[in-house]
């Protein structure tokens, strides 16, 4: 059970548009700020940002249905439920990241979870996993690469945020779920 | 199927009482400031402010079941957990209005998002939605007319605060689901 | 119906691991500060701190049982979610105590009424009442013996925040959740 050409351009559009609108976010809050801005631009995104967030939204919505078969049920507002829950924990971190870190981490981490709860089987939080652990990756080689820097109220992670991690997780989570909605909704059609 | 007197009433004071406290919060945080008056005032809101919210919200009910019959089943805990994400969000924006205006914008509206997942129905939307124009349009109107005005944080559509309208959307969203529990609570004890 | 020592133990564990990140959260945050530190300290708290909360979350398990058998059913994933979300909540505290007091104190009422919503009957609002009163009432205790201090910002109650209320009401009621669910898990094997 694989995704669809027009399923899978679906999901890059839904994250890309996320990724488009939680960066805004953070550019015009001062968490982040592009150092190099050679590169083609959309709104306050470098244009490589956006097109990578939608990249691994329909590559983790992938994973999830080569790692299990979907579970049962169609349940779309399931969708778009976690896809408001993702955006606005994104956008949350872009409102206190200049508090205190502790509390900040484990706010976000903690409405990881709650996502997690929600809306995660086991293979999901495998994709949760990995975009917790490539997401910030990307962000430390991109920050390496002085293309872009982290405020310096949010940059203990090799010069990004720690709470990307549990940004990253909850991102994970529900385009694992996507992957799974994808497929329901098809095999809904069907019967 | 329509409102009862009692019914209507009993959803006015809920809204009465959200739009005090909520107002309350506005003002002592700053985030809004009343200019005239000489007007009657209770606690820190004109009088007409909260008179109008339990309006509103009587009225969003009726509208609700004007529009359709109620869903089945009598869930008063959903009354009760609607109350307070709406008036939860409503403080949140008391909190956090001098942050970033579009993180701010975002998280607000995938709140928002996120009750209407809950607990709207079709009809809910359309309350929502005449709530998210109705709500700033009288608002705008009150700042014209110099009667309050908003933080310069939080005045950029027209004066008022941007979020007053995914604020006021998750408002009618649950107005139109006290509608419907109000009947069904009814029915309920009918059978 | 009552809980065994390992069922004790691990919910001993539980409290004391959520109160020393809870509280590392607020001594980093600026929100508490402890005053004498002749008592020994493990991370950012008083020894006796998490020691406390763990005891409290073990004993509101066990009232919890004491006042009515366990609800049918086992969902592990709720007692999940509601760790993480007082600990989301106790997180909170600390990244917004400086903000106006009351919408601060209404927002973190209306998410402690969301998990009530969730989670409680009857016998865990009993609970979350005691933990709401005897919480803060040791708390004021401690502050009044001069062992640790509020914040300006959030010492209105007897030198104690008045966000406590809630905070310790989320936490008894998802304590008294816990102990239902250790009990359930035991049924549950037994079928």
């Amino acid at each position: 059970m694989r995704l669809r050409p027009a399923e899978l351009a679906v999901l890059f559009l839904i994250g890309a548009a996320g990724g488009l609108v939680g960066d805004a976010g953070h550019v015009q809050a001062g968490t982040t700020a592009y150092i190099d801005d050679s590169l083609p631009f959309i709104w306050e995104s470098a244009l490589w940002f956006p097109l990578a967030v939608g990249l691994a939204t329909a590559s983790l919505a992938e994973i999830r249905l080569l790692l299990a078969p979907p579970r049962r049920g169609f349940e779309p507002l399931e969708g778009v439920g976690g896809i408001a829950a993702v955006i606005g924990i994104y956008a949350l971190t872009a409102v206190v990241f200049e508090q205190a870190e502790l509390p900040v981490v484990v706010l976000i981490s903690m409405l990881a979870a709650l996502v997690a709860v929600w809306l995660a089987d086991g293979p999901a939080l495998v994709c949760g996993a990995l975009a917790a652990v490539g997401g910030p990756l990307v962000e430390i080689i991109v920050v390496e690469a002085d293309l872009a820097r982290y405020h310096e109220s949010a940059d203990s992670l090799f010069g990004v945020a720690i709470w990307l991690v549990p940004l990253y997780f909850a991102f994970g989570v529900v385009a694992a779920r996507l992957g799974e909605l994808a497929v329901a909704r098809r095999l809904n059609r069907i019967r």
